[in-house]
This record gives C-alpha cells, sequence and structure tokens, in this order.
C-alpha cells in the first residue's frame, strides 16, 4: 500500500491532476495523501480548495505558503516557505511517493523537498516547451524527478534527449483531458451562469462570447502593464460579450489586476464580466461553448485542442508549446489581437485533436504509481 | 561595468572557485560581489571565511542558513533560508550576474533566486556526473543556469545534450586547477605543520602520511555510520599515519563526526590527526605530498588528477565522474580500501593529467562574465 | 550622530509616526534609517509606500512579510518572517536604536529582533490599553523596550506600575496628533474628492457624511462575519452618504472584505463608497469634517479626540482605552450602532480634548533619542 | 479531556519540566502532546530527545529551529523559524492548552505562537528576575501568558504587580525540585561515573569533584572570551577535579566551546572532564555530590538550593535572582572566583531551603490545568 502525496497549489494544478486523484483514491494499492497550497487556499484567486472538497476531496493538510506583493522576489521566498512547510509535512505524513504538477514556480518547492528528503518524487507535463519561468522551473524539476508522465510523444522525446532513463518515462497524455472526455453533457445553459457569478456586465447570458485569461510573463514582468493594456484594446474593439479570467499569482499579477479592477470600475458599455474561478467542468463547458479564447493560458492549448475551440494565444507565455490547428500566435498588439480574434471567430471550431491525450491518463497513472521500482539515486542516462 | 555576484557556501566552494574570485576583481570592467555564507561561516566547519579575509578578499554580506541537526528535512530547510535571504540580499546590491559553484545542496538556493529574479545565472562544474543528491543538484541548476563553465570536454558535450545552447557554454576547465598551477613551491616543511594544528597524534611530522576525507552520501545518508566504519577499520589496519579531514555539512555527517570523536578520543597506538581545514594552498600541499588518499572527495580526482596523487575512491559518491589513472575506486569494505590504498601506496605518483584544466579558468570565465550576451528567457535548445 | 530605526508597517503606523520621522530627520545628530514593511508596501492595503515617498521621504529598505491568508497562524508566520528578514537588515545598517510604533502583531517582530540583538528598543503608545491581540502585544513590546514614549499620563502610570524604570519612560503625548495641530487648513472641497477616489457611490459631494473603519477583533476571528454584518445594517438604516475604509490585515480581515465587495457589487440606492487609503493629512480633513465616525478604529479615540468628532465605538476593539467625551460605546448590534450613531448625529462637534497630546510629540522625541543614555540589560523596576 | 502541550527546547527546560510531564501524562482528564525542539534535538548538546525517550516520553512531533552560527542575529532567526514551524504544527495537532517553560530566548516561539492562535498560554517561572536576555524575555511571556506557575511568593508578587490578573496567579513551586524530594538515592557510585562517560580526565573516581556550568550572557556576548577565561584560571588554580558542562546554545557559546575545546587538547596536569548532559536524576546527583558548583547556572539556585550545595556564582547572568544562603557572588574575576570558591568548599553544604518549591508542583499544575478557567482577551488587571 504506497503512500501518494499530491500537491495541488492552483486552480490550474487542480484541473490538470484531479482525475489522477481520483484514480489514486480509488486504486487498491494505493492511499492518496492531498495536500492543498499557495494560491489555491487564497480568497483572492477563489479559493480553489472549496471546489476540491466540494468534489468530494479531503486534504490532508493545507500549507500557506504565498507572501504578499508583486515581486519577483517574492516568487522566491514563496517557494522557500513552500519547502520549509512541506519538509515538516513529509516528516510527519512519510509518504511514498509524491507527485508535482507541472511548472509553476512554486512546485518546485514540492520538487525539491521530495529529492533532498529521498522521496521519490513523480512529475507531469515534464518536457513540454513554453516561456516565461515557467520553462526553466519545468525542467529544473524533471532533473530532480525520478518518474516521469508526459503529455505528448514530443515532450517524451524531449526527455530522453535531456538524459532521463526511458525505462522512468510513461508518456500517459495529459489528465487534464480526462475531464474533457468523461464528461456527457457540456451544454451550457441558464443553470450555469446562475450557478456561477462574477463580477461586472449581468446581461445577456443567450449572447455568444469570447473568453480571455492572460497571466503575466515573470520573465517580462516589467512589461506586464503594457501587455494587459494591449488584450484590453482588442476586448473592446470586439464589442462583444466577454469572461475575463483574473490572473494566476505571479510577478506582474497585481498590475494587471489593478489594470482589470480600474477598467471593471469605469465600464460603460462594455460587456466584460470578470470571474476568479469555474469548477474544473464548468470551466470545460465556458471554453467549449466560446466563439474564442484569447490570452496565453495553457489551456486554451489543451483542453482548446481536444475541444476545438478557437484560440488567439497572444505573446511569448506559450511560444514553442506543441499545439493543435485551432490556434492562431499573436504579439502583444491590440490591432493584431482583433485581426486574429475576428478570423478565429468567422471560423468556428475545428475538429478534435488528440494532440494532449486521449482521456486515460488518470487511470494509467494510478497503476505505474502502485507498481513501478523506484531508484532514489539519479543518474544522466547517455548510452556512451 | 557588470556587478558578478559570486556565492561561497563551503571550503569546498572555495577552492573551486578562488582563481575566479581573484581575476573579477581584478577585471577593469567588472565588480566583485563576494557573499559568504552557509558552512563557510561556521566554527564547526573550520571558519573558511576567515581564510577568505585573511586572503584579502571582502565580503559583500555573509547569510546565515545552516539549520542545525543532521537530517534531509535540514538540506531542505537550509536551501529555503538561503532563499530568502539571497533574495532581500539581491534586491540590495543588484547583481548583474550571479555565479553558483558546483553542486552541493545548498547551491541550488543562489540558483533558484538569481533565475526567479530575472537575474543571470552562471554556473561553474555543470555536465559532471557522480552520486549522491548532488547529481540531481547539478543538473537542476543547469537547467536554471544562462551561462555555463563545465570543466571537461564531456561535460561540455553532456550540457548540450541536455538541451542548452552551445553559444552559452564555455569549457575552460576547472578554476580549482589554477591554483595547482599558480603554486610555485610545494613542498611541505616542519613550518607547515607548525601553522596548521590539528587535533589527536601529533607527531612524527616527517612521516609518510594518508590523507582521508570522507562524506556522507545523502541518498543512502542512513548508511553513513557503517560506511565510515568500513574506512576506519582500514585505516586502523593500514597503521600509517593519517590526516583526517571533518565531513562537509550533509544529512549523515552528525553521524560520521559522532564515529569520529569516538575514534579520537579512545585513540591508543593509532596516529591520525583530525582537521576542520587547510587553506587552499596548503590542502594542494597536503595532497601533493601524501602517499595516498583515502574517501570520497571530488578533490582527489580534480586536483588529484594534475597532481598525480594516488586514491582510493570509496562508494558511490563520485560514481561515473570523469578520472584520471590516478583512481582506484573500492565499495564499503575495509578489505576492499586497504587492499587498495597499499596498492596505491606500492605505486606511488602518477603522470600528471590535464583532464580538469590546465590553470587559466579563472582568467578565462571574467573575461567571458565581463563581456557575453545574455538572455534572461531560456528554451530548450533542440534544432527540429 | 546616533542612527535612528523605524519600522512603518501599516498605514496607522505612518500616521501616528510621521511627525516622529520629520523630526528625526531635521535633527541635526540623528540619522534617520526609515524601513517599510508588511502591509504598508501592498496593492491592496493602498500601498503607504506610495503616500511616504509623496511625502518625500526615501526607505532604507522595504520588507515584505506578510503572508497572504486570513488565520491566525499567518499572523505568527508572517511576524516570523519580519524576524527573519529584520534581523539581516539591522546587520547591515547597525542602527543605534530601533522605533517600533503602537502594537500590532507584526510589530513585535521589530521588538524582538532589536532586544535580541542588543540594538536599545524605543516604543511609542505603550501603557494604552484595548481588547484584541493588540492588548498583550503592546504589553510584551513595553517589557522588551528600552526607552517608552506614551502618549497620555495613566499609560505613563501604567509603564511604572508593570515595572519600567520611570528614568525610561517620556511622556510625549501621541504623534498622531502634531499632524492635526500642524495642519492650516482642515476643510474640505470638491478637490479633495477629486484626488482622492473611491469605488461604489460616486455622488453628492456636498452631502454630509459618516466614516466607517471597523477592523476584525483577532481574539474574535471568528465572529468577523457576524460583527460586520451588524454594522452593515445599521449603516443602510441610517440611510447616510458613508465613507468606507477596508479594514486591516489581521485574522478575519479576508471575511470583512468579502462582505464589503459582496455588498458593493449587489449596493442599489445605498450611498456608501470604498476607501483603500488617505493621506495622512487628508484623512483627518476626512473625519474632522464627518457628522459622526462608526466603528473600532484607534484614530476615532485620539485624533477624534482633538478634534471633537462625534463617534460610535463598536464592541471590544478598543474596550478599556482611554477617550474623551466624543465617544459613544455600542455593542455588536444594528439597532444599538444605529441609534447611537442618531444621538451623535444630533449632538455635532465635540469641544476639544488634548488627552492623547498638544501636537509637540515628535520634537520631543527627536530630542530624547538624540540625548538619553541606555542600558540594553533591563532590570524589573520596583524598589524593595 | 484537555489537550496539553508542552514544549520542551533544551536540556534545563526538561529538568524543569519533567514531573509536570509525568502529572500531565497520568491525568485522567488530560492528554499530553510533548513537543521536542531546538537544542534538545541536537548532537552537539547532547541529544536530549534521547533522555526523554528513555525517561518513557515520546513526542508527538520533533522542531528544528536552531540556526547555526553563533550571533545574536541568528537568535531571532531561530526563533522565528520556530514560530514558523509551531504554527503550523498547532493547525495540526490543535492544543487546548500550550505550555512553555521559563526564559530562554527561543521559548518565546511558543508563546507569541499559542497567544496569537488563540491558545491559552500557561507559563512557569513567570515573574523571576535575572540577567541576561532572559530578563525581558520571561517578562514579555508574561504579558502574552493566560495562566501562571510562579515558583516563589516573591515571583507571584511580581507578577500581580506587573498587572497580571491573580485569579490567573497559581503559586505551585518550580517542577524542578520535584524531582530532587522525589529521589530516594541521590548517592554516588562507581556505576554513576560508568553511565556517565566525558571527554578530558578520566581517573580519580573518588576524588572530591567541582561542577562547573557557565552560559554566555547575550547582553554581554562580545565578552564571553574574557568572562570564560577567568573561570578557567580560577578552575586552574583550584586544582581540583572538576565536572564542566558545556554551555547551552546562545549567542557567544560557540566563543566559549572553542576556549574550553583548546583547553581540553591542551589538558596537561589538569583534572577536568568535559560533559555535554546528564539525565535529570543524574543532574541533581551530580551536584549534590560536588564539593562546590561554579558559574552562572540557574540550577545553583534553585535545585542548589534545596540541596544545600555550595555555590559560587559568577557575574551577571543570575544577577537579582532570589536565591538562599548557599550561594556567594564572585565578579568575572579568577582571584575572586577562587578564593569564594574556596570560602564555599571549606564551609561545606548548607541547611536546605524550600525557597523554590516543596516537590509538589508537577501533580499542582496537572490539577490546575485540567480544571482552571480561561479566557484568550487578556487586561492589564489594576484596580482602579
Amino acid at each position: 500500500m504506497r503512500k501518494v502525496c499530491i500537491v495541488v497549489n492552483s486552480r490550474a494544478n487542480y484541473a490538470r491532476i484531479k482525475s489522477v486523484l481520483t484514480a489514486v483514491r480509488e486504486h487498491p494499492d494505493l492511499q492518496l495523501q492531498l495536500v492543498v497550497g499557495a494560491s489555491a487556499l487564497l480568497e483572492r484567486f477563489g479559493r480553489v480548495i472549496d471546489l476540491i472538497r466540494a468534489d468530494g476531496f479531503r486534504e490532508e493538510a493545507v500549507v500557506y505558503m504565498a507572501l504578499e506583493g508583486d515581486t519577483t522576489a517574492n516568487m522566491v521566498k514563496s517557494t522557500a516557505l513552500g519547502m520549509i512547510e512541506l519538509s515538516s509535512l513529509f516528516m510527519h505524513i512519510t509518504p511514498d511517493i509524491v507527485l508535482t504538477v507541472a511548472d509553476r514556480y512554486e512546485t518546485l518547492a514540492t520538487a525539491v523537498t521530495a529529492s533532498y528528503m529521498n522521496i521519490p518524487l513523480a512529475h507531469t507535463q515534464g518536457g513540454e516547451t513554453t516561456g516565461s519561468i515557467d520553462e526553466s522551473v519545468r525542467h529544473a524539476i524533471t532533473k530532480l524527478a525520478h518518474i516521469h508522465f508526459p503529455a505528448t510523444d514530443k515532450a517524451r522525446e524531449n526527455l530522453i534527449r535531456m538524459g532521463e532513463d526511458p525505462a522512468t518515462i510513461y508518456m500517459t497524455g495529459c489528465p487534464a483531458l480526462d475531464l474533457v472526455t468523461g464528461m456527457k453533457d457540456r451544454s451550457i445553459d441558464q443553470t450555469f451562469w446562475a450557478r456561477n457569478a462574477g463580477v461586472g456586465y449581468q446581461n445577456g447570458w443567450s449572447e455568444p462570447y469570447i473568453v480571455v485569461l492572460q497571466h503575466p510573463v515573470t520573465t517580462e514582468n516589467t512589461e506586464a502593464n503594457k501587455q494587459i493594456d494591449e488584450t484590453l484594446h482588442a476586448v473592446r474593439a470586439l464589442g462583444m460579450r466577454t469572461i475575463w479570467m483574473w490572473p494566476n499569482i505571479d510577478a506582474g499579477s497585481d498590475a494587471i489586476s489593478k489594470r482589470l479592477r480600474v477598467f471593471h470600475e469605469n465600464q460603460g458599455g462594455e460587456k466584460v464580466t470578470f470571474y476568479k474561478n469555474f469548477s474544473s467542468e464548468d470551466f470545460i463547458r465556458l471554453i467549449d461553448n466560446s466563439v474564442c479564447m484569447i490570452g496565453n493560458s495553457s489551456s486554451a492549448l489543451r483542453e482548446g485542442s481536444l475541444l476545438g475551440v478557437p484560440v488567439v494565444n497572444v505573446g511569448s507565455r506559450q511560444q514553442t508549446r506543441e499545439h493543435g490547428a485551432n490556434v492562431m500566435h499573436a504579439d502583444y498588439n491590440a490591432v493584431a489581437i482583433e485581426a486574429a480574434a475576428r478570423a478565429q471567430i468567422t471560423h468556428g471550431k475545428y475538429v478534435p485533436d488528440e494532440l494532449f491525450g486521449d482521456g486515460t491518463a488518470g487511470r494509467q497513472i494510478a497503476d505505474i504509481l502502485a507498481t513501478c521500482k523506484i531508484s532514489v539515486q539519479k543518474r544522466l542516462h547517455y548510452p556512451n
């Protein structure tokens, strides 16, 4: 009976790992130790922990680690706090395996803590390529991790090239897509909007709408103001009903949030509604029924690909990440963003693409965690 | 005028970077910001900071970060404290480049802090392979670093294979060897022993001697007691005068130190003298004039290779690291260690081998730091 | 030339110490080292640091310490982070005296750090009595402090009774009142409202208005929701234009803020405008021209007393604190609050009361800091 | 069934609270939650946790918090780490009451954490007076504590004068003395020395001996070297067999330890044996059978008083603390110390004095903890 500890630190983490949580909990040879931390605990970011509990999960512990204040130094300090807290927690709950999700800066806390403590570390989404500090974090975690669950063939290939032992790499696809394939009904009606209350524009529930999700790029954090203004201008020019989600907690997010709050307070004829969060399933419904997604969220490339959602990907954050035919790129430029959005809206839905998985990742991962052999001593794996 | 911040956390760090400190300090286009932290500040580990000051360097700041207590969790917490302190420090002293040395666990603090704060990170000794957690730490730092100074051709090759951009990799050799080639006189006389006082056996300064340096292997930290006992037995069986250095601060070092203290208190006819530290130059003299080095210190492979010192490398800590003909391997086994030592003593000195550098690394590194172009946004570099 | 380090952590801190900052800066024998930390740096709390800079002060350092998340445990962790950061900072800037303001939980970080490091600690507002954790924090700081600047005769008396040496106690009055007496013009006109933009109700600038400021009581933090609801009901019942300020960062403030945001989003006929901050002088203008202050802010008792502002003090937070005739008490009860407010509005302005000072505190404190003798070894001072 | 959490951070803590641990564990209405932290976990300080376990206690958790390095800033940082760790721990184990012992700097961590988290805080040894930072720490803890267990009538009186509510003060005597009265046999024989092995002089088990215990005074930490040298000279001049215990972990203790290690390594005819630790009972035997205690340990005044041990109290650390007739004072001066020691040895044992308790404290405290009423909101208690 292996104890598998999974640390969920944000709303994105949760959607990307929920099917694994379920599969581990239900697996006869595994015991789930769910830890919820960082922005997943915070009111300002929609308290994802409430969604997690509503889904029937019970956390083993909560770990506050987000130092408030919008600087890159605070990203360091928050990660450090996570390490201090998680190392004590792991001493108490003695997991057999720790799993960390993807590439946000604070996920490195989980990876360092487990690997330094000789606890085997599993990692999802390794081998992908993007911009932002996420690119460095993701590959650093790969070099600390003992078990890899990449989401695509190319990502698997990259892990092997980086010197990971192929015997420790399992191409399972991304668990985020399990939620899509697992949903019977993805339609939206009045009750959807009744249970998801945002602030701002409150009419026209039957109008077609755009979804916007634009996070700061930490390696360009001093440009956050200018970058979000271009998107705001584009949305204003489009003039359509818009569902806008607040950004993640990253250096630059306070600046973006302030811009959005000012926009919200001064909103005249615009039709923008702001949201902190949706349940994982409602988020899939939301984007599946939108006419276009704008911004730099990876969900536009991952879930968006399988759903065929028309996407305008803005700027460098997802640069070089694999994607399907549904994605058009635009620089930080209002005119370019507007033009691309108009083209995507005209095009309409794309053919679904299984690039990021076929909906079976969760169960595959649980089975592997239950049985795989693991050595805590890593070796750079290059045949001589 | 670029400000180059170099963080020195241990005696090994210092010997490995001293020639770079000198070259940066003397470079007309560079300003040195020396930070001394972790065990380099501690009485128990010989206060390397006193040696650093005696060499004429003045530190910009000291950073205490070592949480006392011999557990893997405390390696995590110490690294975290380093991150909290260094992120504030970097806010104050605003370096243009940060350089971190090699692969000890707390060096990751420097790497994470700089990279998260968008400060270009330089790294020495990337691309080498070993055992212990150092193996994971070294490669994780590589994935966070923007400039690489590998010590060997094979290490450079490994960095390229791992996806680092060749334009950011400079094969300079190891700065530790600059000290060797820079010394006119490596002989030892009475004054050497007068200025280096250890505890334990205090006679026979003209007798031939062995040098022992054996650190815990963090990935095998619960085996530390047994591992050190084998070496102690071998040394007792050899019956020669022995210079024994206390281990580094790592999970397992308290256990080793306790064993050594008990040995020291109960020493009868044995001829073991214990030392915390030597100056960088005296350490080179020490090993150059020894009849054999035993243990798992990388200095036996690096400086030892250029000096042709006969070496018995014990256990897994240096496993797979490149080395010259001067190294014999032995498992954690008293009989095997003794036999290998006897063979090495019989063989005597080896022909010098420039595998780890030719003594010009410091100046090369300073010149590159003064002029290289750097982007803080990393990209996995695999031509498609 | 003594270096006096003053740590400002919140908007309340700043108003309470601004005249001291000015007097220290201008004193020929003192050098000001201003440190700005905690919520004074945060967007959510109106970035008091921007006001401080606009007033011409330059901080020596900023110290982020507020761990986000609305729990009592996070008050502990934030204080701890302050201690870690301030101890490094004090090593660098080596103040001769450190001054801490009043009694918020994070001010204990300043007090512990200075006293443990043998740096003489000065303290304002010692000897007063209230509710909340502030009561314990204030007296604990007194027992760590070497120089006391109480604001009232009774507070001075309490310090002596608690065993502080009378020779270390200087009754100077509260520096907050220096700002009041130093202002020539406290009137409000259109430009006041133009430069202070809140969210919510945006009309009727000439209408009479109430000011509300209600913070959580940390020792009753689970009651925060209920407590704020009573005040919200009272304000709704009064039906007047209301200036409402967001609460401080304390356990319970997220709950209060959420209630206020929901009220704001659903506001119909109510006339409530929400503010994060005013400059120190504009805040004095604001309350001086209000018809009534409601809540539990100490400014209602301190500045309010000298200005003769009619006050309804709600609940236990200021319980037992000295106050003038201008204060009526009400329990957490909408009916009682409304009734008291109506009575106060009918009564109108009170006669000014110099209970908390005559406006000379700042200069007195600077003079004393420049010349006083200090021993770092404290002794309980009870004549036998 | 109240859960009582007791945090033990050092060997002194343990002896002072052991009878309470036993009484709480055996009380039908109480559940003991033992937390062991700080130097009580460390090899360098004799791993008190091993003694605690050998006595049959099982800790709920261990809390590493001692940052290595002999500076006052590190006393701050260690306390801060304690707060970060204990606040998470208290969230998990949800004690009903927390008890903190005496006045060492890191005990403030326990006090701040419990009081900020609205957990009733009990405190032993409040109201006593001494030198060092302990004096400030002790009184600051008093102002945070909700239940007081002073050891003497005068201490009780001081607590009342400081404004604590008499209803919350219980004069129980010091639990350390329970161990003395509870021991049937305090004699020493060969087996005592066989089970307690020190380093240094190893002969003459039947010779009369002195006990020395001298800690750094944190408020005079830069004088530690000079202060210990005076005592070393006095001991050398006395020429008697001496049992010397390593100092506590405080700013200045590395300096003292280094002096002692040098003395130890160079010991010629001296007869000094160094010890890290004794079990609580063996320590009582040790001092009861000594001809004189020299230094500044409070045990000389507390247990020493009941045992009638002749004591030479050196310097300011215990200044103003109550004591019996058995204590002579000496300044930091070798001649004065030697003279006082000779006088005490000539005098021999004193009549036992129950000043610090009659041996029933542990049971009294457990009974009170089981039944007392507690309000987390403190009030300065001065009748008007």
